[in-house]
């Protein structure tokens, strides 16, 4: 296959309090009422019953909590199907993700392993899974990640953090409602938010654009301009764009990748446990060489904002730590030769990336 | 359901050339060698074998060439039906549109009524569509209809001019493949380009945007505004950015409508015959008063490429059918509330659409 055969999310749900309409999508998904739906709620809402009272449960349907303080893990993900698979005879109807994109990847890695046998970290890399997932939806309360969209769930393991790449990975069904993003702290909106600017510079400037995921890569660019240097949107217009520029970001890793940020901040995860958006923001503060123009815009929106960035957290490892750090980043193949072209190799070396994570 | 649920194409393969992909895309989803292919191909290819050779028949498979002359008609759709279902015994395992979007409206249309009883034009209308078609592919061979993406197939009915729209009608899967485009007629290409951006504009001015359509028609409308005005843009590259204006605009009708120049439009069609693309071109030209910029931006495109529009088309018409069109072209209510606003019947006369129709 020369040209991947993309699959999209099937069906997509926009507008403000959309959330509402979440029961009357899910009803007749019901296979019966021993097979419930679990929903994979970020811990953030469990004292917010404005938004707890409106899910829509029934029957045998299970809240579970989670907490994104850290990045997703596999052994997170076969806990999690361990605990379904014990609590219910039946395979549940379905696994509906309402969080940010920690909630969104467990929720698309946990509907996978509840078809397909053995652990999570057997499946990270590309194309592994064998057996259609769990119908599995994606109600995103944080914009950036585009894991909405994404046939991937990045999930960290024992040896590696990788994303689950598969054609079975896709929600089947996103409900895309900006009001759920009402209540996101300031740092994390912009961490989040700068996900989503650094995916589509990363995209638009690399060897692996086409035309498809350059229209997606510039819009949500534009997009992300514009609800962070913007005075004239509103609050709820800021929310609806970002929300978009998440959804088409996403879409522009399509026939694209991510490039040198994401390598180096995956990094920062895997060995420091710092989490994606943050991490992706302390690495592109320092990639003036290869970003130019798009690291000027990010110091412009981050001074803009008021942000300061973590610093110093480099400062004090291991050689083994950062040996560690390097070679995970040097890991991720695809995402260097998008950045620099196939001869990459020839044109990064250990030591060069020592360097950039010393500033960090 | 407060917003709508919108499907969305769920497999998409992007790539100039990625035609010759199509083989591999349907092996493994043909039922048996007696389910045949059935590939509705737009009869401009029957004399070029660089394209015919590559479309990949095997056992039983058909390929049907279909006249682009005229707009798709419920009984061409019922006569295509009963001609599949005498010759073949089994239920097809595709139905495969290679064309315009008269081509792509009949692929669509055909699917469905393979598979749901009676004819074509019980089913225009909204969400009267019973059973999923049968498996349909688009392969675009012109670009801006939208109809490779969108959920409706406009046919020209014994009563009206007006689309089955339904969940089922998306394609299953789209190829798009820009190199597919190069050998339209300058005027075609212009007409159905500007199909694209009239798209846009009504979708863009119309009441019942949201961000998720403003989104996607802000794209498409820039990638119209680059493709027929840059003069920086080489060949392929023009083909490449006209598909995806296409494909986006398309999308921005998710949540949105068309207006005053499609619903005049399909009076012209119904009653003369008088095909889509060009028929909003002649329209849009004197809407300046409904929306000033885009008509200046249209007319700045067409004396660009030296279009000349047809004139004087209604001049002779008799009463019965001068009403007959303002009938069809009022019936779309939709498109009038859009346009205007929930008021609309206050705000156009039967007077006013006739004098429209004088100028033209």
């Amino acid at each position: 296959m020369k040209f991947r055969n993309f699959p999209m999310v099937p069906r997509v749900l926009f507008g403000r309090n959309s959330f509402d309409q979440v029961g009357e999508l899910l009803m007749p998904l019901r296979r019966n009422s021993e097979a419930p739906y679990i929903f994979l709620v970020d811990d953030v809402f469990q004292d917010r019953p404005e938004v707890t009272s409106r899910i829509p449960v029934m029957f045998e349907d299970r809240i579970i909590f989670i907490s994104a303080d850290e990045e997703p893990k596999t052994a997170q993900v076969d806990a999690l199907v361990a605990m379904i698979k014990t609590a219910f005879d039946e395979m549940p109807s379905g696994v509906i993700g309402i969080g940010g994109g920690t909630v969104m990847d467990l929720a698309k890695a946990v509907s996978l392993l509840l078809t397909n046998p053995g652990s999570a970290q057997d499946y990270q890399g590309w194309d592994l899974v064998k057996n259609k997932a769990v119908y599995h939806v994606g109600i995103p309360s944080i914009s950036g990640t585009g894991a909405e969209v994404s046939r991937t769930t990045v999930l960290t393991g024992p040896e590696k953090k990788l994303g689950i790449n598969s054609d079975f990975t896709p929600f089947d069904q996103v409900v895309l409602d900006p009001a759920m993003t009402g209540g996101v702290p300031k740092d994390q909106w912009f961490f989040t938010g700068m996900d989503c600017f650094i995916h589509c510079v990363e995209s638009l400037e690399g060897y692996f654009l086409n035309t498809f995921s350059q229209s997606y890569g510039e819009k949500a660019y534009e997009l992300c301009c514009e609800v962070f240097t913007s005075d004239e949107l509103g609050l709820e217009e800021r929310q609806n764009k970002l929300m978009m520029a998440s959804w088409h970001g996403g879409m522009s890793i399509a026939y694209s990748q991510v490039g040198i940020a994401h390598a180096l901040s995956y990094g920062l995860s895997y060995e420091l446990g710092i989490r994606h958006g943050v991490g992706n923001c302390m690495v592109f503060d320092h990639l003036e060489k290869y970003y130019p123009k798009g690291v000027r815009k990010f110091k412009e929106m981050k001074d803009r904002h008021e942000i300061v960035l973590p610093s110093g957290v480099c400062s004090d490892l291991t050689t083994e730590q950062m040996d560690s750090m390097t070679r995970v980043a040097l890991s991720l193949e695809p995402l260097w030769e998008n950045a620099l072209g196939a001869d990459w190799k020839q044109k990064i070396t250990e030591k060069e990336i020592h360097e950039l994570y010393q500033k960090m």
